[in-house]
């Protein structure tokens, strides 16, 4: 079963402590592992929980505020001492490439190349693609330019029902071309649609990762149907002035855009550390998105295989 | 009591773990915080093991190189975000007022002031001084300019024996002087040595930090009866040639060292990510000088204040 993870590496905004590390997600699409921001300690993180930074080809940069790229100096510095040689891809802001060259100059050139992409002016021309899944960026509203990340599913192949291919006698050319979504003919002339031959197409699962950005309604049209999405939710509802004056959301911003948009699941974070205990924040949100998790360091979210009805 | 305590916040060397961070101390000396070194994570580490990095002052770092500064960057942002304006102190090799000026071009400022303090060519004048302590850089023997650091007590001021100032009429103006270590003429002219008259002087303690280095057995003049030494032991004696290879120390060779100058207690760490259990280098040490113990994050070694007897 092919699996569709979000691992939570931290969960913070600017001040962590050592249960709430800076932002950082793990995406594994699956064997793809795309990670999310790197905020300081990501790869202590991904030790802890399991995973192997060499694994990582795709690292995926919201922004250049520090909660979100501190902890990238140390990881690419450990995946070089670890012998890697392949390239590693990273895709932020095109400051993104400048800052770490001068990093470089200071610490020292890495073992394996580094590809840098920025996203384009046509932020829907995807930013990642390969046969399984895209990436594309979404502009958000912050202090400085800052983009969130949508990670869909590609349709996938549409499986035929092996008892009609024996019974109608339908030869391999075929099977293929029903398998892109085909009718079939039968050889005294009848049509067979495809929609029969097939089993019901698989959902093309997504997740989206929204951080750092003031309330923005207009995303609820790039969001829309989402499976899983991530949304900042730094303040209570009591500091929305706050929110405002810093360009961060509240976690009834954050389900107001989840409600808009028809997404299956919210998720919350990068908590301000003024707040003790985040259930007040999850349970703001679920007054107006009843699906609302606020995250912790080391969860898991899958999102399941599914079939869906075209009927 | 006035405390004198090492925490050690971070013992790996470049590879760390969720259990062994990168290289960072915190020095405790009366209710002053010496922060040495500042690897990645530094400030989780020390929310972890209950320390607010408000307090500390002053930073030694021992060269450029990420495992002992890649948590520089977190630590000072969050300083700012806790809305620090008093300045602080960092004291390494000059090109890390460069670094960091470079990092704030990207980054943003600081909200209070950072004052730099190189080691000047006559490194036996102290970095630091205060009623209390002096600071001494040791030029290390590394792939890049380092130094170590020596942390000393000053002389403490005599206690008079209160007995004998009412025995012997001593007048205010007196005490003071037996105090600086003065001796004392009666009103009939005898005179009463200062040995006689004070409690015995209390040992001046010392803590010296030295990582990272190749064995370098001229250090032992510098280090001669230090009361506690952390010494790295990246490698095993095994792997004496690639310690040479790297400008790394094994861990008998920091053990030598420590048998060289005398010192009291000897403190391993830096540990490569190679040795599964660092039990090993703990024992080869042992064999050579056996007041050695290998380091773990979260450790605390305290240097009891004691009186010496000068007869």
């Amino acid at each position: 079963m092919v699996s569709f993870e979000l691992i939570i590496l931290g969960s913070s905004s600017t001040l962590p402590t050592s249960k709430r590390f800076p932002t950082a997600h793990l995406l594994k699409v699956d064997e793809r592992f795309f990670l999310i921001d790197c905020g300081e300690g990501v790869q202590m993180q991904l030790r802890k929980f399991g995973f192997n930074p060499g694994r990582i080809h795709h690292i995926f940069v919201s922004h250049l505020h520090g909660d979100h790229v501190y902890g990238l100096f140390g990881l690419l510095s450990t995946m070089g001492m670890m012998g890697r040689k392949v390239p590693l891809n990273l895709y932020g802001p095109s400051r993104l490439k400048e800052m770490m060259a001068q990093h470089f100059s200071f610490f020292g050139s890495l073992p394996f190349p580094l590809d840098f992409h920025s996203p384009s002016s046509d932020t829907s021309i995807p930013i990642y693609e390969d046969e399984k899944v895209t990436v594309t960026p979404i502009p958000l509203k912050h202090r400085i330019l800052t983009y969130g990340y949508l990670f869909r599913e590609k349709k996938k192949e549409l499986n035929v029902r092996k008892d009609l291919v024996e019974n109608y006698g339908i030869g391999i050319a075929d099977v293929v071309r029903i398998k892109q979504g085909e009718d079939f003919i039968t050889s005294n002339g009848s049509l067979i649609p495809n929609r029969r031959l097939t089993l019901p197409p698989y959902h093309q699962r997504s997740y989206a990762y929204i951080s750092d950005t003031v309330f923005d309604p207009d995303l609820a049209g790039v969001l829309k149907n989402v499976d899983l999405l991530f949304h900042e939710a730094t303040f209570s509802n009591n500091d929305k002035k706050l929110a405002a004056e810093t360009m961060h959301s509240t976690s009834g911003q954050a389900a107001t855009l989840a409600k808009m948009a028809g997404i299956k699941k919210l998720l919350i974070g990068h908590f301000s550390s003024r707040y003790k205990d985040h259930g007040v924040l999850e349970e703001e949100a679920r007054e107006v998105f009843p699906y609302t998790d606020g995250v912790n360091d080391g969860e898991i979210y899958s999102v399941p295989l599914e079939r869906v009805s075209t009927e």
